[in-house]
C-alpha cells in the first residue's frame, strides 16, 4: 500500500513563519496557525444533507483542527457558483476549492467518469483500495494537474439503486423506447439497446415522472430518493444500479491556493477529505435501511433486474469502454491500469468477504 | 447519523493559553499548538506492517496536523508494556494511549467482543455505520468511563480467513477433537461442537502445526498469515472466518490525560483514528488479493466450509450470546441494541449492494 499521501512527504518539520497566503500579519513570534478564509463551492443543494452535508463536516473539520484558523465558507449550487460548473471555478481560481462529481464533466475528459465510478465497476470498498493502493490516484492526480487542480475523494453513495419505473421491466426488449433519467456512461450503454435517455435536474424528476413525460428515472438510493418523493409515481424500485455500483464525489483544490497553504494546512485537507469519505459511506449506510423500510411499508414494490438485463448491459459497456479507449488516451491509461487490478480484487472478495456476506444474509432473511 | 464527535460539540472556539498538558512553558503569548509528548504502546510486533503501522500511521498523523508538536512515540508489544495488558495500561495511565483489540479483555466483561465484532456479526461496512451511526458508540463510552478509559476505533481487517488446515473438513464430524488454534467467542462456540480451542501466541504457531502438536490454526487472512508461512505446513485454507466477519481494532486513551489536552488536539486524536481506519481497510484490501494469489499459486487448497459446518456454528453461536446475555448486563444492552440494527442492514445490504458483487464477481470469475 502506497500511503499516496502528503504524509509520505510532508515529514515532521515545523512550518516556519507564516505562510504567503496567511491573511493576517504574522506576530512577533512564529505564529503555527495562521488564519485563512477560503469559498468552498459545491455542485449540492442544502436539501441533500448527506452530500452537502460533507462539505459542511469539512468546513467543521479544517477550523476545529487548526484552532480555527482554518476557514472554509461553504456555498450551495447555485449561489456563488452553478452546480456543474464547478470544475471551471476551481481551474480558473474564482473559487479556492470545490464539492462535486467527477463524471459531471465527462465531455471534458472520459477518464473523469472513472473517478467517481465505472458502471458494473469496482465496488465501494474496492474502489478506494485501487485508489489510494495502486497508484491510480497517481495517474488521477497528473490528469487535473492539466487543469490547475489538486484534487481528493470525497464521499461517497455507496451502491445506488436502479431507479424507479412506472412499468415492470421484465425482458431487455422492455428497455426499447423507455424514456429514461439517466446520464453520463450509462445513459451511451442504455442507447445502444434502445433507451432514451434524459438529461433532467434533481428537482425537475418528480413531475416529469408523474405526468409520464418520462417512464423511468435514477437518482441515489433510498435516502435521497425518498426525499424527492418518487415512490408516489412510481411503484416499481429496481436494484442494483448497475451503473454506480460505487459512486465517489470529488474535492477539487486550485493548485496555486493549494500550494500557498502551510504544510500542515495541506495535510487537514487531506486527512479531512478522507475523513468526509468514510463519514459519508457510514451515513448512507445507516441511513438507507431506514428509508428502505419505509418505502416498502408505504408500498414500493422492489424488483430486481432480470438478468438478462443485466448481462446485455454488462457486454454493451464493454464495448462502450473499448471504444472509448480509442477515444480518449487519458481513459486508456486508466483503463488498462484498472482492470487487472479489478479482476484480483473479485477474485479476493468472493472469497472471505462474499460467503461470509451471503451466509449472514441468508441467515438474517430466515429470521424475517 | 450521529457524527459521534467532538466535531460536534468542541465547536470554533479558540484554546486559550497552552494546556496544562504542555511539557513547555507557555511563551508570552497564546500558543495554539502546545508541546505534547506521549507514550503510545501496541499490542502487535513492528512485522505486522499493517496492523502496527496503523500506529505509526497515527504517529506521524498527530505530528503533522500539529506542525510537529503533538508526538506519540510508539511502543510495540512487549517494549513498555506486554501485549495482552494494554487495557489495564492506559486504565492505570501507565501510557497515555494504547492499540490493541477489544476482544483480548474479553475476560473482563464479554462486551468487549462486541467492539471487535461479533461472530456471524455485521460485515465490515455494516459494523462502522452500526458503531457511528446508531448509538453504538455511546455506549462503548460509558462501558470504558467506568475504566478511567476514553476509546476509539481503529483499524480493521475486514472479513478475515477460516484458517488453515491439516485435514479437510467435510462435515460437522470432522470438528470433534480437532486442536484448533482459536480463541474468543470463536473458541466457546467451537468447544460445544467438540472442538478443543488452543491459545497460542502469534509466533508459536507455526512450529506447533508444523508437528502436528495442533492440526488447525486461524490468524488474519492472506497477507497477514503469509508472513507466518503457515502454507508450508498446512495444505487446506477454509473461509469465511464467520468469527471476525469484520474485526476493528481499539484505540485506548487514559481519559485523564485526554481530558487535558487542547480542544483542538482532541480533535487530532478522533480524526486521526478514523483515518487510521480507512487506511488500514484499504490497506488489507489491497494487499489480499495479491497474497491470495501468490498463496493458490505456492499450491494452497482454498476450500470453503460446508454449508452444514457453518449453521451448525451458527445455532451454537445464538446459544452462547443469549447464556452470555444472561450474565453480563453490559453484553445484553449492546446485544438487545444490536440486534434490530443487524436485520435492517442485513435486508438493506442484500439488496443493491450484494445483487451487484453477485453480479460482478461472477462475470469477472467467466472472464477467468
Amino acid at each position: 500500500m502506497q500511503l499516496r499521501s502528503f504524509l509520505k512527504s510532508a515529514g515532521m518539520g515545523a512550518v516556519g513563519a507564516a505562510s504567503a497566503a496567511s491573511v493576517l500579519p504574522a506576530p512577533a513570534i512564529a505564529q503555527s496557525n495562521p488564519e485563512i478564509k477560503w469559498r468552498f463551492t459545491s455542485s449540492f443543494p442544502k436539501s441533500l444533507d448527506t452530500l452537502y452535508g460533507g462539505a459542511e463536516v469539512m468546513a467543521k473539520l479544517c477550523a476545529e483542527l487548526t484552532d480555527g484558523k482554518f476557514q472554509l465558507r461553504t456555498f450551495a449550487a447555485g449561489e456563488i457558483v452553478p452546480g456543474l460548473q464547478v470544475f471551471d471555478a476551481v481551474s480558473n481560481g474564482t473559487v479556492e476549492m470545490g464539492q462535486t462529481a467527477a463524471y459531471y464533466y465527462f465531455g471534458k475528459d472520459p477518464v473523469m467518469a472513472f473517478d467517481t465510478g465505472l458502471p458494473f465497476g469496482l465496488n465501494t470498498r474496492e474502489h478506494a483500495s485501487w485508489i489510494y493502493g495502486s497508484g491510480a490516484f497517481q495517474i488521477f492526480r497528473e490528469f487535473y494537474a492539466e487543469h490547475n487542480i489538486t484534487n481528493f475523494v470525497f464521499g461517497t453513495t455507496n451502491a445506488q439503486m436502479g431507479g424507479w419505473y412506472r412499468k415492470e421491466i421484465k425482458s431487455v426488449e422492455d428497455l426499447k423506447g423507455l424514456k429514461f433519467r439517466v446520464g453520463g456512461f450509462a445513459g451511451q450503454i442504455l442507447i445502444r439497446l434502445g433507451v432514451v435517455p434524459q438529461q433532467i435536474a434533481g428537482g425537475d424528476i418528480y413531475p416529469a415522472l408523474e405526468k409520464g413525460t418520462i417512464d423511468a428515472a435514477e437518482w441515489v438510493g433510498p435516502y435521497d430518493d425518498e426525499k424527492l418523493g418518487f415512490n408516489k409515481v412510481a411503484p416499481f424500485y429496481y436494484y442494483p444500479g448497475w451503473w454506480e455500483g460505487s459512486s465517489y464525489g470529488a474535492l477539487f483544490v486550485n493548485t496555486k491556493s493549494f500550494n500557498e497553504l502551510p504544510k500542515h494546512y495541506q495535510n487537514v485537507i487531506e486527512i479531512g477529505s478522507r475523513y468526509v469519505t468514510d463519514w459519508m459511506r457510514c451515513k448512507y449506510d445507516h441511513e438507507n435501511p431506514q428509508a428502505l423500510r419505509r418505502l416498502v411499508a408505504g408500498g414500493t414494490q422492489l424488483r430486481p433486474f432480470p438478468r438478462a438485463v443485466l448481462e446485455a448491459c454488462y457486454h454493451e459497456a464493454q464495448k462502450v469502454y473499448d471504444e472509448t479507449s480509442t477515444k480518449s488516451a487519458w481513459f486508456k491509461r486508466i483503463y488498462d491500469h484498472f482492470k487487472p487490478y479489478r479482476d484480483d480484487q473479485h477474485t479476493w472478495m468472493r472469497v472471505a468477504e462474499h460467503t461470509y456476506d451471503r451466509f449472514i444474509f441468508d441467515m438474517s432473511a430466515r429470521r424475517s
